[in-house]
Parts: structure tokens; C-alpha cells; sequence
């Protein structure tokens, strides 16, 4: 059944027009009718052009590649919807930039993760649905449910699909560990890890080490985001020190401008995996890049909310034992 | 007494570096030490470098020509502030752009004032000083204090000074009329309106009359902001088309881009008189724009506040009677 | 279908029972059983006397006459309903008294319909419906969508049918210019301005003048409350020393009690346009007082937002274009 | 030292001038300058007459004969002195009418001082000071301190200066049957309660019997408040037909009108002792009733909270042992 | 209709899991799938076991005998539920051990059980439903609606099946008088209450006499709770002393260990009456004992509420006057 | 000057007499006066014993062993201070249990860590000085502000005075491999990490492989904390199968029961390190056990924090480079 008739709205805001399309596109249904205007002197209006009361309202906004113009467009339409008298108003968040800044390392700053996730709630979100947050505790910063969808699967499909034998899965530094242990076990491959510390700000990474073995193996190497690029191609670098064959990386969210995807091309990696959570044209059509769309994870995810299902057994397949912790 | 020795703590956004330091000025203090980050990828960053544990500290940020950034980094300032242990967070905002958006005037948009006074509250500010909000009525968006300066008797002082017989203040349409017959009363002057109608966000006004006699007069058309002077053009034309003498015109907030500045030059207009709440360099330097600061009037403000005085004698000189509500 | 069946269930407060019942008889049912009582001592007491776990509920209570006593029932009727497990609660206040304190116009006085609006929503409830707030700012106080109807256009059809050729609005005062544009607007009308200024608190205006041409023509003065009618009879004779012809009056609140009656009575003021939100009975007998009940605008405002249509449509006839704040 | 240079701030509201300055005189200080305005169509107004800034300012009012227009009077008068930036804001509320709502003991009724305490702290008061409030665990209402005097030991040092011999202490019904123990043991007195069924609202009780001993006794009626002096009159008469000697009554807070006091008048009451905490001017005069100001226990609470003492010692002489409920 | 078919879903936790099946079985149905488990560092941890999107749940879990570890458990209950996006969460709390914290009876000690509505408020509880609270009132610390289900009824059938003639209901103290009254008004008795003075914490009670007639008559003390028998004991003799015949004894909620039930065995008191809504296998056995069992009144409770039916019938054999206040 | 002098308040919950008062013996003060009772029924009950109006109260309550009671304590106690009106209250928990519970990494879990952060913010805590939290993020879980202390330099002080040459820092699982490199730098070493993956929820682990090179080298484990100390000595043993010398191991925070220090016993570890955040005599007592203090951190930070200092020169030895995110 189409998602129009089931009842299915969701809209879009300015950075996720493509990705909401898609979506739709698997849902059946239309991206909804709003506008958006940044005014001259900066100001950013909303509105919605459509009726919506009493309705289940989704709005897909990435807070990607300007961030604060996203962020204030999203509360903006939260804000709008409520004010409309919408049943609930979820926001789908594909790529959530902020989630970077999720604790006070360092004195004197901000938890800035956790000021979006209060202003979010205070404007009236209902829920959250976003996939690979920097730290899974950002659940926590949040008391509206978050549902927080997995890329890995759908990246490890394709990876698996290019048939790569003696594979380690690397992550560049030992904050990524954990999940490269994930992926390791869904591609049935070992683990290294980068040794590194990298200078405050400065964006340069400097490999110490590579721990673990990697002579003569495929390499992988998987993170959740990348900018610049230059972490990556420094421990693809390193990686062929140590006697690695090929070397590609994988990531979830991939920001990169002219200058990272330059890099990229000059580098010894030799394919670029990423999501389309965050629409970055240059990105999409690099010849190293491949892109994995996440648009059907995301539709099945609101087909499964609005049908009233369970989400766990979206991820079935990656759940093996993850509570470690106790 | 200088201001650091009664402990007053006065830090700048990116957005107001020299009007804190004006104020400072004022006040014999310096700016306080913290750095704002705009990293490559869009996130804002930010870090107090100072010692503010139990201290008062004032924030000075125009929310002016990047609303969504200076905005975002004022929530993460005030954050910072916060989970530093600071006594209290007052947030000086010379100019607010969202006030603006103060009232649901068409279906299904957000008050977006309100949004920002939310996430403002919701992140944790003790305290608002302002000046020349669009709607007296914003103060009622916050449950803390907010601190309403007022930018007219400063202006009007400047005015007065020109000399100019025979003056009529001019509202360029019937919602400035209440705020042109304050300064009328403080000019000494008569009262008139233009009497327009404006399509919807499209910014181009259509004068259909002016109300009022304006005939051989000196006029001064007043209001609270301009973005591209074009109301305040096509105000000056009609004034002069119903036979007006010389036309000025005088506005707290100042937007002005390229555009807006050359429509200045080759218009009827004089002079355009306006504060230094917005830092707009290229308007700064126009001919025949006329700068007045209010620095002093913010760096008063403060020392009264601080001192536990009453603000309210500073706007002894305006407040003839304003309670015509009931 | 009438109301019962489609499950609308509206309950009145004392303030409004007559209102409401004209409401649902509009809607076809019966206004809901509950009970008010004011103690000897003066406590206000409540009760509901029928079932309504789970249901929408809508509660009548206009704050007028007694504005404090109406306050305090329609907080505990929330309280109740809420404490019986109903789905919502929607507040329909015709009148909502303390929106004129809806600024800090003078040192240290509240702002009381902020007061009014924290009120509500922490006793519970969950929607307001309303008519013509004394500023429609008023609506960024509360957090819960606000239903903000207007009664110009069931005013000016009455007006219209009155045939009154070479019409002019007139504005008493600047502030309510805004809204005297859009009645000429509707009524194709030019549009005048008082220019006055009143002392505080005491109730007594003094015109300074008449802004705008009303030699020869019919004027009709609107705003939207009277309490002593004082201002409109000022109005009135600066009108016919003007010149004027006919002088009317049209507000959309009055709270006229026995004095202002007399004045209407004495004045040169030719007919009172009111409208039934507060619940009047000696001014809805005056001979010179004609009411234009807003029932049915209600009872049509309850019907869509029960349907889950939209609003919007009620107010097509007087939306032009509002936006010109950008 | 006068509280004046202590830095004490008292300020009144209408209802409890006379008490206000009663307090004021035993700390030796004046009552702050504000000013109450009700409007000839009903709204209330207030505004504080002097700075406040950063002080700790008491507003004393009671919910008393007019307790709707009293309680919207302080939540007023507590968001004016908010907005102007005081350091802290307590209310003294002497007698808190609408405590008497304090459960839901019928289906579909307000718990109206639940009502009350939200509002109160959503208005931003951050003490709250009181006296015999109609059950303890009102205090658990209230998020902020309540400091909960009693006015037990002034009345019984009152009644032990009588020297009435063979004392018992009477409750008119089980409810206050705790208190009329504490009353016993201060007064080493023995105990009887009236055991009776009152009709609901209509103010009629209907004794049943006297439960314990009263016959050849001086009896003491003793209760929290009393409107009609309806169900002293019938205990007394109950206690009159089981063979009582005299018998008087002893009441916190009386709200007594014309009609009570007509029926005290013919009553075999012989004395009716009441407190200050209402300000009632016939009942003051009423030559059977003897009136005991309590306004020095509130000063000494007042005094003691300013000088950061505890308030326990004010107790010292009741407590015994209250904690019976683990 | 089965419960299953019509969509109630009841969960328990671990304090009361024969409660929960109990009341399962009289709505058809089976408790959810769920586990707690204590880990042996004594963290709780829960997990929720099948589907409950947009459900309306039900947890059944009495705080009883480990009061604390019951609590927390509710508490992270509450979360899973609500982070697994439930419709609504519907604590049913059969015995509420904490409402006992209910007031400030001694200087600097916590009102727990508002503590308690805080923290289960927070965590995002929708409705309570719990059974003879220590005090009414203790509804009031509550913002959500709180279903008050009494016991009184259900017991005083069993009470009235064993024919006793001549019965006197008696309240162990003041405090309950209130509470015996309409106990015997349902039993057709009189009434008498122990007058006692009990030392602080030490669950020592010395009974000072019993007023009221009890010579020769039954006699049943009624009380909420009883932990030790202490109370029940001591006032069963003293109605012995008084010539009371047989004496028996009828309690809410019984918290008994081993020694307050030898304390039983040895005492006067003929049988103690309880209710199952604390699972307390030794008190259940003992022969003394008669357990009357609440599942049903809590079973009707739910599906009443999920029918969208009034609760107050279910009460309507014991409200014949309760609103002695005003 | 001792801390009396300088008015630092500290009180002890039960679970933390001893490290409170060597926390006070450093400061050179007294634990002030509090009991804490737990009732045969079950129930918590605390009360404050001397005077703290307007004081700056810490309370010093680790949730340890008992974590439910330990925590439901804590909020008993904050909520003492609060109605006793404290100036604020500053929660001092040397180990926080439930920080592990600080993800959704199941279905239909609860985040534990946030019901606990939001409980103790809505009883009213002001700010929370904690140790070593299972991941930094909890800091966001918390709005008000939270000082995290680091035990690892005063453990790595230990550690160097031990002067063990070849030194690798091996942490047992990918998830404390950032914590690790921290450890390493510190004391210059290298590092491994154990590949493992463990069973859910029955605390066996299962070591797949050691990363990293540890042949011939002195090994320290580093955890933030050991319940059974099975995870430590499965990795010890996987140490000394590839070739490892010595191996030691160092937590933060130790709660191991008997059977945990049985193992300890016969396993190849041959010291473990822990602080004193838990009281935990049994394992102090034994002899593989080192228990350094970190009391003095502690009171160093209460120190700092009331004489108004920064915090962050605490930190200085460790922080060289943390900000890796962006």
C-alpha cells in the first residue's frame, strides 16, 4: 500500500531534498509541500503549504555541511509543525554533524551535542531517527526516543559483494575500535589499529603504530566520518609500510570539499566507500568514490515506526553480544 | 573604579569583537579571553581561555549578518559559561534579527523569536540585554529578565543637534506609528504615516499615500531596522512627492548590503543615521550614513546592573506615558 | 453529523454560558455537565459531572467581567479535566482579558499574559482558541498551538450591509493603526489615525489631532476593546470637528459597564458594533449597541480542528498579504 | 539592627496591609512602596515603586476573603519583581485559602492546591512561608521550601493564661483529631472528637455524638479555619448536651461574615479565639472574639531565614514526637 | 474479549509477579515478556522482550518489602518502555511504600514521597494507579493522574460475612479516625480511637487510654499498614483492658517478618485481615492470616480505563460524603 | 585555613563514611552531623542534624555496592538540603555504578545513566564531582555542570615507582583502548589490546587474541572498573601465553565480592592496583591488592571549586592532546 493512503507525511528541509525523494520513492509517496527562504540579511523563514493537523509528520533535514543554517531550518519546521497541531513530528536525521562535539575534553567547553539534542526537545520533537552517531551515548543526551539506525549491514553487503580475501577491517585510532570489531565480525576478518595522537585543532594526524598484523592483507579501513581526509590516507600510508596489498576505506558520512577529495585522488587508497546521508555533489561523482545509498534503511525504519513494528529486527544481522559492559 | 576590579567580566562572540571592545572601553576593562572555531567540515566550536568559575560574565553577540551562525554560537558560549561553574550568564544581544519573527501571521510557520528564547532559556542564560526589539512584546517570549534598552533618546540627541525647523517624523507604515510618535515627542515634531501595503516577501514596497501634512516640512523617517533600504526609499520619494523639504532617515538597526547601499546613494535621502549595533563595515563607510554608538549606552547598562542599581532611570528622559492599554 | 456523534465535547465555565450554548447549538449537541460553586468564603470550586476519560475536550471560559475569578475556574476545570485521564483539553477564551499586559512598558510592573500563558500550560492545557489578542505576539507566549481567530470579517460584513458610502476607518490611536488598514482594506475604505496621547492609568485620552482626511465622510472608528467607551467618544467629536459626517464605533470586545453605557448614550457616536465574547447583558440591550454574535466562527473553528482540517481557510477572505516584516 | 540595614525587604499586597506592617514594626523596618491597581473592568495591575535589584525581597500576602483577585495579585506582584531582577523572592502567605483543595476526594475535581503551588513556582517564587495549612503535606506540593510555622503554642499560651481547670480539648470531627492531641499535650489537657457526617457542600453538619469524656469539663473547641462558625455552634451545643461546663473555641484563620458572626453572637460559645492571619475588620471587633497576632512569628521567621539560621528553635516547645508514620 | 484481543498490555516487575498474574487471569490474558536481573555488583538491569510500540502498557510493581531495589526497577522499566516508544506507561504501584515520607514533621528531612513523583514523572510515567495511600493528599504530588483505588470496600465484605454483632471499629490513633469512620459506616458500627503518644523511630507505641464505649462489645482495628504488629498488639490489649469481647484486626497493606508475626501469635488479636497487594509468603501462611486478594478491584481498574469508562463507579458504594472541607 | 573557617560543609551518605572523612581530614575539617536510617520495613530515611541555611553543602554518597540504596539515599539527602535551604548542593559519587548503563545497545533497554542524571536533577542537585565514569559522554547526560576527575596520574604515579622496564599498557577490549594510549603516554609505554568478544550478560569472556606485541614485556591491564576480575585475568593469562613477563593489573573502581578475590588469588595477575572509591574492606585486606587513595584528589577539588579556582590545573600532566573529533 502506498504511503500516502496509509498516511505517511514527510518532509524535507533544505540540505536533504534529494535524500527525502529517495525515501519516498521506496515509501510510494511525495516529499510534502513546505518552503524555505533565507532572507537577505540571513534570516531563515519556513513554512509549511500543506495541511498537517492532527497528522504523523516526518521532516528529513541532515545537519551536514552548513550546520547551523540546518539546525535552525530544522527547529524552524519543528516549531511550524507543532504550532499546526500535528499529531507528532518526527525528525529524521541522517547525518547528525554535532554529535562530534559529545563531551567536555577539554576545559571550559561546550557539550555541544547535548545543547542541540535540549533545543530539539524544547521546540517539540517527538522522536529521532539518525544513523551512526559519533558515540552511541547520545541517546542518552536525548529523553524522546532515538532510533538509531546502523549503516554498517548495508556497507558490509557491498563490501562483501567485491570479494576481497585476507581481509583486516583497521580502524585509525582506538576511539574507532570498538566498531571496527563489528565490522570485522560481519565480514568474518581480522582487526588492526592506528597507534596515532593527533594535534589539538590542527586536522594533521600523525601515525605512531600500526598494532596488529596487516602484511600481505586487503585493508579496510572504516570510520564514521570524514572531512578532510587526511586521517585515512595517513593510515592507508602506513598500512603500506607495514606490507598491506590494497587499501580502501569506508565511512558512513563524508564531508569533503575540493581539497579532501584532491587528496583522495593523489593517495595510495583506492576506493572511497561512504553513504549519501549528506548530499555532497563533488563527493557522489569522484571517480575513488562509491556511494551506498541509505535512503531504503531510512524508509523501511519510518515504515516500521508508522506500522506500529518493532525496529530490532533491522538489525538483526549486527547484534551478536553488545553488552559488555555490565 | 575600573571594571575589572569590581569584577565585571565582559567576553565578545565573533560577531560583536569591536563593540565589546568599545564597551570595555567604557567601562576600563578588557574583552575576556576565549577563541570561536569555524572548522572546515561548517561546526562551530568554542572555549573560554580564562578562569570564570562563580564570576558574573556578560556575553556580547549580534545576532546581525549571519543570524544562524552568531545565534548557534551564542548557545554554545552560554554552554561553555555553564558547565564552567559561572554565577550567572547575562547575554548582551545589541541587535536580535529573529525578533522579527514574533507572530504566527500566516498559516503553519513558526514564531521563530520564540524558538530562539526557548533554546536560549533552555540552554541556560540568567539574563538578556537588548535594544530596539522589532516588538515590545518579546520580552514576553523569555521568562528571565530581559533588560529593553532603548536606542531613541540617543538618536534623537543627534538629530536635535542638526538644527532641522519645521520637522515631521515620518512611520513608514501603521505599525512603527506608536514608536514615530515617541520620537515626535522627544523631537518636539508632528506625526506622519505612510499608508502601504507590501506583497508577501517579496520586499518591494508600494506607497498609496501619506497620512498626515508634510507639505515644506523637514522630514526624518523613522524605524527600527532596514536590510535594503527600500521601504525607506520609496518613503522618501512619497514624501517628496507630497512636498516635503529636505528627507532623512534614521534606523537603530542597519543591515545594509551592496545593493542596499547603492540604492542609499542614488536615492532622495540625505542622510541615514543608524547605531553600531550590527558591525557592517562597508555601511560604516558610506557618505552619507551617520554612525551613532550606543556602546556607552550598553556599557551603562552593565555598570548598572552590576552595580544592583535600577536601569530604569535611564530611560527617564522618553517615558512620558506609555501605559495606554488599559 | 452532529457533534455528540462525531464525539465533540464542549463544557462551559460561568463565564460563557450562553456562548456556549450558542456554540453547540451550531454544532448540534448539548453544552457538557459540570458544576461551578464560589464558597462563602470565596473559594471556587469545580466538578465535572460526566465521563470524559479519553476524550476531547473543549472548555468555554472567557476571561471578562471578572477576569481573576473566570482565571482561576478555567485553571481548575483544566486541572480536573486533566486528573480525569481526557485525551486534550482545549481552552476557548472568546476574551482573554490580560493580553494587554503584554509588555514591560514601564519599570518593574509583569507582564501578565505571560503570567496568564505559564498558567495554563503547566495547570495542562493543551490548545487555546481565541479572538482578536490585544497583540498578536501573544501567541509566542504560549508553547501549545494557539488558534488565533479574528472577528474583522464577520464585523465588516455587517458594516458593508450598512451601505455607507465615502467611508473611513479611523485608527484612535497609532497602535491599533495596523489593523485600522486592514479593515479599510476589507471595506475599501481610506483609513485615518487619533493622534493623542493618554495619562497613566487614569483613563482619560486627549486627542491632539486626526491624522488623514475625514471632511465630509462616514467614519467608522474600530479597535479592539472598550471598557468606558471613553476613547471612542473623544474620537468621535475630534472626528466631527474634523468635519466627519456620521460618526460609528466597532470593537470586537466590550466591557462596558453602566457609566460607559451613559457616555454611549450622550455621545455623538451613532451605533456600537460589538461581539458577543463577553457576555454583557445590560450593553447588548443599549438601543445604540448592536452585537454580531461569533458563535458560529467558533463553533466552525472546533468543527475543523475536530475534522483535523485546516484553519486557514476561515481567514482567506482577509489574508492578503501580512509578512511585511521581513 | 533594623532590618532596613540588614537588608530586609518586605513588600505588601492588598490583603495583607495591616498584617505587613505589624510585621515591619517588630523588625524595626518600613513596607516596601508598590502599587495595586484593579481596573474598572476587572484586570489587576501592580508595580513595585522602588529598586530591587539583586535583593531578597518577602511579599506578604493572604489568600484570604478574596482569594481568587488575592492569588493572581501575588503571582503579579512575584514576576514583577522576577523581570526586575531580584536576588530571591519569598511569599509570606499568612492563610492559603485554597489549601483546603488538597485532594481528590470526589470523582472529576481539581486537586486546586496543586494548582496553586504550580503556578506559584512556574511564576518563579523561590520560598514560600505559611502557617496551619490544612495538611501537612502540602509542603510536598511545592519543588521550593516551605517553611510551615504554627500557630499552636501563641494560642495555648493564650489559653493556659485563662487558667480554666479540668481542660479537654475537643475536634469537631476526625480529621483534625492529630491536632486537637498536640493541642491536649501543650495544654495537658485530655482529648474528645465529634463524630459526625456533614452533608456534601451545603455547610450543614449534623453531629452524631461526642466520642470521650466532656461531662463537668471546661471544653476548648479547636480547628484550622472557620467560615461560618457552623460546626463550632453544633460541638458546642453537642457538648453543652453531654454535660460540658464552659465551652470556647480556638480557630488559626477566621473568614467569618456577617452571618457568622450573628450566629456566634447567639451561640453558647463564650469565646472565640482566632488569629491575624486574615484581615477581617468586624470580626476583629466582635466583642466575643479575642484576636492573637501571630505577626511576630512571622517576623521572627522572617528575621531568622535572613540571618541564615534554622527555623527549628521556633518549635522547639510542639515537637515531641511527630514522627509516628514509619 | 480477552485482554489480548482488545489490547491491554500488562508487564511485571519483579515484586510482583503472582499480583500481576492474578490480575492477568481476570482479564484474560498473559503478563508481557520481559527480564530483570541483578547483576552481582547489584546493578538492576531490565529488558522488555516483545513489541510495544505505540502501545498502552501497564507495569505492575508494588514498592514493598525492597523498596528501593522495587524503585529502581519501576524506574528503568518506565525508560525501556518509553525509549521503545510506547503509547502510554501506566504504573500500577499496589502497595506505594514511600507514600509514608508524605511531610516535613521534623526540621531538614525529606518529603520522599514527592521525591518519588519527581523522579517517576521525569523518567516519563503517564498514569498511576496504586490502592490506599498513606494519605490522600499525596495524589497531589503528583502532575499526572493518579487512579486512588480503595480497599475498604472489598474488605468490609468479608468483614460483614462473619456476622459479628455489636462491632465497634477502632482507629490505633488520631491520624486514622478519619479513615474508621467511614469504616464503620460501611460495617453499620460505632467508632473508637486509641489515644497514644508513640516515641520517635523506635516503633515503641504507648497506648494512653481508648475513647469512645468498647465495653462488651467486637471490636476490629482498622489501620494502612503494619509492619511489626506493634501498634495492632498494643491497642488490642488496651481494648481487652476496656472489656472489649473479641478483637480482630484489618490492614491495607502487611510488611510482617518472622518477629512481628510471633508477635501475632502471642497477642490477643483474634485473625489479621490483609490485602495480597505485598507478596509476603510467610504473612500469607501464617494461621492468623486471612488474606483478601485485590487483583480483581486492580484488574477492573485496568480494563475500565481501557475501555474509556469512569472510575468513580467503581467507588460508589463508599463516597457518600467526603468533602467535609469547604 | 581549615575548612570550617572558610565554611566548606561536607556530609557523608552511608556509603562513603570513611572516604569523606579523610576527604575532611585534608581539608582540615569536620563530616557534618546526619543519620541515615533503614527501617524493617525496608525504608530509607535520612535527616541533616545541624544547621545549613544558605550553607554550600557537598554530599559525599559513592554508588557502590548497594547501588539502589546508595542512590535512593543520595536523593533523600539532596532533597534534605534543598528543603532546608541550602545555598546549593553539590553531589560528590567517587564511583558512579550506573554510569555503565550509558547506552541502547539492546532493544527495549533502559539508558540507565540518564534516568539516574535526571532523577538527581530534578531532586535538585547543583553540581557533581565523580571519578573516572565509564564513558566521558555521561557529562552530557547531566545540564548542570559536572566535574570529572581522572584517578589515572595519581595511579600512574604509583606505577612509575614500581620502575618496571619494557613496559606494554594493555587494555582487555576495544572499548578502553583510547583510555590505554592515555595510560601509555603517561608512562611511556606501549600498547595491546585484547581482541575479544564476550557472551551477553553472564560475565565470561572469551579473549580471541592479543594486538599488539607483549612478548618479553612487563604488562600492566588497565580497566575503569572489575566486579569478578574475569575479564583481567582471562587477559592476563592470554599475556602470558604470548610471551609476557610480569603482568600486573590497575582499576579504578574495585567491587569485587569473595569469589572475585578468590580468583585473584590463583591467577597469574600478581598485583592489582584500585583507588578507594569503594569501600570495600575485604578486598583492601588483600594481599595482591594496592589501594592507592584518591581522597586527596577529592578534597582537592572541593577545595578549588569553593575557593573559586579553575579546575583544570588538576589536570595538567595528562592533558596533551584530547580533541580529536573534529
Amino acid at each position: 500500500m502506498p504511503a500516502d493512503e496509509i498516511g505517511i507525511k514527510i518532509f524535507s528541509g533544505s540540505s536533504s531534498i534529494n535524500f527525502a525523494k529517495k525515501m519516498c520513492k521506496h515509501l510510494g509517496t511525495e516529499v510534502g509541500q513546505s518552503k524555505t527562504i533565507i532572507f537577505s540579511e540571513g534570516n531563515t523563514f519556513v513554512q509549511i503549504l500543506e495541511k498537517v493537523r492532527d497528522k504523523d509528520v516526518y521532516i528529513v533535514q541532515t545537519i551536514g555541511l552548513h550546520p547551523n543554517d540546518d539546525f535552525m531550518e530544522l527547529l524552524f519546521l519543528i516549531d511550524a509543525f507543532n504550532r499546526a497541531s500535528t499529531a507528532s513530528v518526527t525528525a529524521i536525521i541522517p547525518y547528525f554533524s554535532y554529535a562530534k562535539g559529545d563531551k567536555k575534553d577539554e576545559p571550559r567547553v561546550s557539550i555541544r551535542a547535548r545543547v542541540c539534542a535540549d533545543c530539539l526537545e524544547i521546540t517539540g520533537v517527538d522522536r529521532i531517527i539518525t544513523m551512526d552517531l559519533h558515540s552511541p551515548q547520545i541517546q542518552g543526551f536525548f529523553k524522546k526516543p532515538v532510533d538509531h539506525l546502523y549503516g554498517m549491514p548495508t556497507l558490509c553487503k557491498y563490501i562483501k559483494s567485491k570479494k576481497l580475501d585476507n581481509l583486516v577491517v583497521v580502524s585509525p585510532d582506538a576511539g574507532f575500535a570498538k566498531n571496527a570489531r563489528s565490522y570485522a565480525n560481519l565480514l568474518r576478518a581480522s582487526v588492526a589499529i592506528g597507534d596515532k595522537t593527533r594535534m589539538c585543532h590542527d586536522e594533521k594526524a600523525e601515525i605512531l603504530n600500526i598494532i596488529g598484523d596487516v602484511k600481505g592483507k586487503n585493508a579496510v579501513i572504516v570510520d564514521d566520518f570524514t572531512i578532510s581526509c587526511g586521517t585515512l590516507i595517513e593510515t592507508a600510508r602506513a598500512l603500506r609500510n607495514n606490507g598491506a596489498k590494497k587499501v580502501i576505506a569506508c565511512v558512513s558520512h563524508a564531508l569533503l570539499g575540493d581539497k579532501g577529495l584532491k587528496a583522495l585522488d593523489e593517495s595510495v587508497i583506492e576506493e572511497l566507500i561512504i553513504t549519501d546521508t549528506v548530499e555532497n555533489k563533488k563527493a557522489f561523482a569522484h571517480p575513488k568514490v562509491t556511494v551506498i545509498s541509505v535512503a531504503k534503511l531510512f524508509a523501511d525504519a519510518v515504515r516500521i515506526i508508522h506500522n506500529r513494528e518493532s525496529l530490532s529486527n533491522l538489525f538483526d544481522a549486527m547484534i551478536t553480544c553488545v553488552d559488555e559492559d555490565e
